[in-house]
């Protein structure tokens, strides 16, 4: 981008790569030099392409959010404190330029990053000939243990943070909008406009992650694939199977007015939609005081939604689903639509 | 990608992902989970996009060295002992799939990763409608300071790793090949062979960045711009300007024979060439010797190519560009062709 990348860059730079916590060197050097302060470290990184995981017309105040969003969700997950990231954009030629457009994206990044004390602390920008294209590395700290996928044991209680659903139920009204593939709901504006926010702006769940972790929680995944599929990873990974209550499934009041007397939504959008970054945790029931207290502490709505089974006990299904206590057939499909 | 996503995943964790030093949970959860040992990190990020910084048709082996290695150097520039990696791949849909594509990928990332004892510890891989796009992060450990870009001091040597201008030459060669823009350039196939090497797959000087830093010197930045491009970054950044001797800039034999008899060539690839990825390190008068020995002791040629001036001294220019202690002009433009 010759020219133009230092004017981004600059841009970047002045605005969002102000001094941080542990930054000792951001953004206008080779690379950061950052200070984990003697902790641990736990990096992951996402790539969002235009067209597959967002609308390309999708405002960039959004983008910015969920780009940033889904790699903190990770760290939360985790159990990690959030403290710095990098930024890698690939921008398609656009006759406008990119002056208002990252004001904007720098806007929703400010947003979400400042309010968990994360900093841009590097980057890099270019351009391309395809969609636009974002990389996001994000770096977190812990100080004792991680939260992993393969610590599920028998007996734990399963718990998930917020809602389930409601990026799903957005989307599928995003794809009507657009004349799209996708199924027919009728909603209010004011509902309409809930679940978007759900879909366009999540909420990593960073505070209640690291609460858990300190709890001594030691199994975590952040719903990004459907319930059922990040579940499904959880299992994988311990050796173990579930039971999982449909009627306990915690709905937002808008997923719950559409969904309540339709029962294939209710299987649809809380089990196998996508792109909720609510967090799954699973916990001995020796934790489950502390672990509401916790939530409850910050606001947070926690539901105990099922129980780990042993891989020996009973049917071979991964997952027991039950409603009112009588077991029901699981999704042919477990996930994953990406909310676009 | 679904599927294709999870069996790519799969094939690069039982690959690449093997547990490494200071993993202590790699490739397979929502996030790396890494241990710094108490030491400082250096963080850096770059995207690479096809067309834009490699050719499409670029073998897989040479692009995951590339990718690897520009970002490798950043570590370098800085001082910093590399460790950790993510890949973020951005991959259009392939007839052939990307089973034989990602087993020679592979092998490229490999054969530079072992050679620094650097693990790849996670990533993302997504499907593209665009060129495929490559975003590598890049963590090393330091344990005092770093170096940076705007510590030149007025007194200070400037040295310049390996050789110049030799992926500049290759890319010249390329472009002639391939019947685009370019200059014409006539050598044995023996010539093109070892340029187009140094094109192709960079060697990020980490030894010698290392050892830099232990030494003292304060002052680096990696040249991949080109040297005056580069230099320039440094100059600005420190407040300062430069005497920089055309006749010391160290040439690899292949490029000494082919420039040494035409000015505008020898003047344009060493100075103003990209992607050469060796460093340009400020340092003053009494550390001379101790970087001597410490390049020498690596088996890295290291050369003296100027001197730093202060900002107040005589000529406006930014660097005085001398040829046997005459000074002669700058070159127009002072980078940077994208070594494609």
């Amino acid at each position: 981008m010759a020219g133009g990348e230092f004017a981004l860059i600059a841009q970047l730079r002045s605005r969002l790569g102000t001094a941080g916590k542990g930054v000792r060197l951001g953004i206008g050097d080779d690379a950061a030099w950052l200070d984990p302060a003697g902790r641990q470290l736990v990096a992951t990184m996402d790539t969002l392409v235009a067209g597959r995981h967002f609308f390309s017309d999708v405002r960039p105040y959004d983008l910015a959010w969920k780009a940033l969003a889904v790699n903190l969700s990770d760290l939360a997950a985790m159990g990690a404190e959030a403290r710095w990231c990098l930024l890698g954009l690939a921008l398609p030629s656009r006759a406008a330029g990119y002056g208002a457009w990252l004001e904007d994206f720098m806007g929703g990044w400010r947003a979400l990053a400042e309010r968990h004390d994360v900093t841009l602390a590097g980057g890099d920008t270019v351009a391309t000939d395809g969609p636009l294209t974002l990389s996001v590395t994000a770096l977190g700290l812990v100080d004792r243990s991680v939260m992993r996928r393969d610590a599920a044991r028998p007996g734990d209680r399963i718990w998930v943070t917020g809602s389930l659903g409601d990026a799903a139920a957005a989307l599928d009204l995003a794809l009507m909008e657009r004349g799209r593939e996708g199924h027919r709901v009728l909603c209010s504006a004011i509902q309409r406009e809930a679940l978007e926010a759900r879909r366009l702006r999540p909420t990593p769940r960073l505070e209640l992650g690291e609460a858990a972790a300190s709890c001594g929680v030691r199994c975590a995944l952040d719903c990004s694939d459907g319930f059922l599929a990040d579940l499904g990873h959880i299992l994988e990974a311990s050796g173990v199977r579930a039971h999982v209550a449909l009627d306990a499934l915690p709905l937002s009041p808008e997923l719950a007015d559409l969904a309540r007397t339709d029962s294939e939504r209710l299987r649809r959008w809380p089990l196998t939609g996508g792109d909720d970054y609510e967090l799954i945790l699973c916990a001995p029931p020796s934790l489950s005081a502390a672990l509401r207290q916790a939530a409850a502490a910050r606001g947070l709505r926690l539901t105990a939604v099922g129980r780990i089974l042993s891989a020996d006990s009973g049917s071979s299904a991964a997952v027991i689903l039950t409603w009112r206590d009588q077991v029901v057939p699981l999704p042919a499909v477990w996930g994953h639509v990406h909310a676009l």
